[in-house]
């Protein structure tokens, strides 16, 4: 039986392109005992695989060339020579862009078992799943939200974004998102039930960003969650109340090389702030309080979700530029079977 | 009896000058019951006084024009009408630029006793005073440094940074400080015994400064005491280890208004740091806990400090204008008795 797969064919020297990648059949291996076959229905796509494709220091090791793009998948098992899966069986993994993966099932979380009674199997590569438990560790350990406080979220309209907004609504906080373009804004709140969006294509100048921020957060802004960076980041900073705290999960506008500066970080000390950085994959021990809580309120659904789905696997780098450009909506995934 | 006192007259347009204090000569009020009167020996100078001379937003009130600069106390009492002091008494407290200042008796924190046996009465303004529970608040509470971590601290040979060095070392930790000229870095190392200390004005471009820094701490930074921002700040901030903490106490570079970027926040991501400002009179619950170790180690001689004399009242504005440029060596008190 072949496998689809695709590889990281070469870096790019600043934005990528669909030429850094290359699709190419291989013969999948024999089964050995212990081992099992998993056909992936869908793949992840995610800003931090930018990262990966870089050389040199980032905070996580970076993608081999020639080697499978790593990545998030949900698919079922089609054979298994380990006793504790089945045939049949749906479960999440890092399979990576390709059709087929072969994982030892012994290897500690390598692959686990989901229930898709009340939750779609492609959930939990979003709001089930990573993006879901990052919303919830910054918001949660990091930002601390409290009933009364108001949180911020930019790239509000996307996966970990609508979460940490969903999430902060169920804990009594009044929250704004940040969201590219009217119909991100209006999603987040007639949908999510955000209440206020500022639309920061539209408002692309800093002072009229930073007036509608006022307005929308008029005792100033107690939790931020910071996805995007640059000068989304200047204009929330400077109106953070004092003890206020920001998580920073993304800075999807410096993934190209370009380092961005923050433009007045004395505001640290004056309004006595706390930034942290943070990796979820990190804080592993969390993760099934945080998966409990997320799947329970998809489950019940107070916690809506949206996807942008890409089909079949050779779709999946235009789609992956396309999510580097914010013109996916909702949860970037990629339909393989 | 007469009082001459230093007052604010002007606020500065960016770099503060002499011009902008007024010294001043005014008769003292009679003693009412309940207050006591204090003669002031010395006053402290504090970069914090910086921010309070500018109108607009800060962390602390402006202070008002034509008002008593204030400021750190350390004095005696020589008349009291409180029956908790008496003449005599050595007292601390916030007395401003003045040569005496009446103070009711009964108000929670406004003045308080020390004990001059083992420690001598300016340390009350420095080492165990609050440049001192700065110190400790910031390496104990922010940074949170354990043995065997590396901590560096900018204006190292300065009150607070002194202290965070030595506390530092007395928790196990390597210590690297950050300070200008050849004899504030001896002063550290030889006087103080911090493992190694650089100089940043000898290494003048951020790349030797850089290099430098990796020599003396190989395994990178796991706590940072900001005593100054700007090119400081970005050279130490690209060598900071995974979940390093950075504890903002100063930025004393952008007191003028010229905010100062961050040249790469997009590291607090990458290496999961953790950046909090605080102002240390926001603590006052952990005081007596830092005073108690800082006076402990002083008494011991574990603490060592030193002192920039100022001698008399009207040397204050020119000796808070040179601290303002670094040319104290030490905390900066002004002899005032």
């Amino acid at each position: 039986m072949n496998n689809q797969r695709i590889v990281l064919a070469s870096r790019p020297a600043a934005e990528p392109e669909a030429g850094n990648f290359r699709l190419e059949s291989v013969a999948l291996p024999t089964l050995q005992d212990g081992q099992v076959l998993v056909r992936h229905h869908f793949l992840s796509l995610d800003p931090y695989m930018r990262g990966r494709m870089n050389d040199g220091k980032n905070y996580a090791q970076p993608q081999p060339l020639d080697a499978v793009m790593i990545g998030g998948t949900v698919g079922e098992i089609v054979e298994s020579r380990h006793p504790g899966f089945a045939a049949g069986d749906k479960v999440v993994g890092m399979g990576g862009w390709q059709q087929f993966s072969i994982v030892d099932g012994a290897a500690p979380g390598a692959i686990r078992k989901v229930d898709t009674t009340h939750v779609a199997l492609s959930a939990y590569l979003g709001a089930v799943g990573m993006p879901g438990v990052t919303a919830w560790f910054g918001l949660t350990q990091i930002i601390g939200a409290k009933a009364g406080e108001t949180v911020v979220v930019s790239a509000a309209s996307g996966a970990v974004g609508s979460a940490v907004g969903q999430l902060a609504k169920a804990r009594g906080c009044r929250v704004v998102g940040i969201a590219g373009g009217p119909d991100k804004c209006a999603y987040t709140v007639d949908e999510l039930g955000f209440d206020a969006c500022l639309d920061y294509k539209a408002l692309s100048d800093n002072q009229a960003l930073s007036q509608a921020l006022k307005d929308a957060a008029p005792g100033g802004v107690d939790g931020y969650f910071e996805n995007v960076g640059g000068r989304i980041l200047d204009v929330v900073m400077a109106q953070m109340a004092d003890f206020g705290r920001i998580a920073f999960c993304g800075m999807i506008s410096g993934y190209n090389g370009e380092p961005i500066p923050m433009a007045n970080p004395a505001l640290i000390l004056r309004s006595r702030l706390k930034l942290q950085g943070f990796i979820v994959s990190e804080h592993m021990a969390l993760w099934p309080q945080a998966l409990q809580e997320l799947g329970a309120m998809v489950a019940s659904g107070k916690l809506k979700y949206r996807e942008s789905v890409a089909d079949g696997l050779a779709a999946a780098p235009e789609a992956f530029l396309g999510l580097l450009k914010g013109r996916n909506f909702g949860k970037q995934i990629v339909k393989i079977a």
